[in-house]
């Protein structure tokens, strides 16, 4: 049974501060945003739609690409999301990640009841754990796939100083996707001017309205590439046949 | 110019509660303990102990494993670590890691000058971080490798509720090694009974005296081997060619 319909949209606007994609393809004339880059023989933003077009639920995807990349993209990657030929859409995105995600939301179909955002730079995301990301933020209003700490965490200070171990038993990492009700998301979004301090991620919008906001378990493999060597560790898993047990 | 000398233990007595040994290794009549399961052909521990090799500071290195397999760890890995031919020793460790740590240190030659504290399920450690957590030891008096957490943390509540965001700026993921001035360890470890609530590292051990622990940035391919999914991605870096750098 086919659960509430989903916009998606594809964070691919970062310029990758920390990625030397120079280092990745020397020999390009104008260094590409890392997501354009080849993984196991197509670009990494390839890959993370391939993991959306398996689930049925998505009926449409926009991605929000630097501004001088929208009609490169949207020729090399196309106008629809296949199987099943859903609308493919890429927008100008912003200097900042939350007003590349707000032209994307704007852009989105309005009649949708869950909008999904998701990184371009984590391409190993399972479409089982993408449904049950959307199983979740239907019931709960916001869902976000993420992992629970299971290492020693310090707090540290000047000089690389350990100042305490935190208590890491309620801890966890979020991934993305992060999804949420339209309704829930949109006004999230309308209201993010009033926050205070450093937003990085959607969820935190949703936590400032003090609405809920669920985890859904994900897997470690779904990290984000942001090294060349992150390249390598993923194309060394799809090499390797990730996802092992499918 | 070679640093102060170093005792190194490798804490190999987990039971691997979280590892299905039986599936990475089924036809086994009784599991393997996760560190001596096969990597790219040989044991995990063979690659951990290899990386420590490297290091000429290292003078000798003491291994806790489980206690019916002191004598077949003896004979498997022999009893020199090459080249160098230094002193490589099995003793029997206790249910508790902090147990096989207070073994492990208690056989340990009392003229070195450091102690540095390792898991066997971590066989990805440079040898180049290694030397920098004991030039950070000698001269802070207690080193640990870790990693800046660069993604987003969320503290946790009944049902998977998000409470809030965790401002991660000053925040840490702890790995190893652990290396201590050898009088800062034992005297922690004699201590050891005064903590109250659980200890997941040995530099906790060290704070709760008070005294200096400093971070040394280690990499992110230093991930402990904690599922049958682990082993494979350990095994896909090392085929790839990990570290590509080198």
């Amino acid at each position: 049974m086919r659960g509430p319909t989903a916009s998606v949209i594809i964070a691919a606007a970062g310029t990758g501060r920390r990625f030397s994609a120079a280092e990745a393809a020397p020999s390009a004339a104008e260094p590409l945003p890392k997501v354009f880059l080849p993984l196991a023989g197509r670009p990494v933003l390839a890959h993370t739609l391939s993991r959306f077009a398996q689930v049925d639920e998505v009926v449409e995807v926009v991605v929000a690409v630097p501004a001088d990349r929208v009609a490169w993209a949207q020729e090399t990657f196309g106008e629809t999301l296949e199987p099943g030929g859903r609308p493919l859409r890429f927008v100008a995105g912003g200097e900042e990640r939350l007003e590349s995600v707000a032209q994307a939301l704007a852009a989105t179909d309005p009649g949708t009841a869950l909008v999904a955002i998701h990184d371009a730079a984590r391409p190993l995301i399972r479409p089982e754990v993408i449904r049950e990301s959307f199983r979740a933020a239907a019931s709960c209003g916001a869902a976000v796939v993420g992992r629970p700490v299971d290492q020693t965490v310090k707090q540290v200070g000047e000089g690389r100083r350990v100042k305490k171990t935190v208590p890491r038993q309620s801890l966890w990492i979020a991934q993305t996707p992060q999804v949420f009700r339209r309704d829930v998301i949109e006004r999230a979004y309308r209201k993010r001017g009033r926050i205070r301090g450093p937003i990085t991620d959607d969820a935190q919008l949703i936590e400032a309205l003090r609405l809920p906001v669920v985890m859904v378990l994900g897997d470690a493999a779904n990290f984000k590439i942001t090294t060349p060597e992150d390249l390598r560790l993923c194309e060394a898993l799809l090499t390797a046949g990730w996802p092992f047990g499918e």
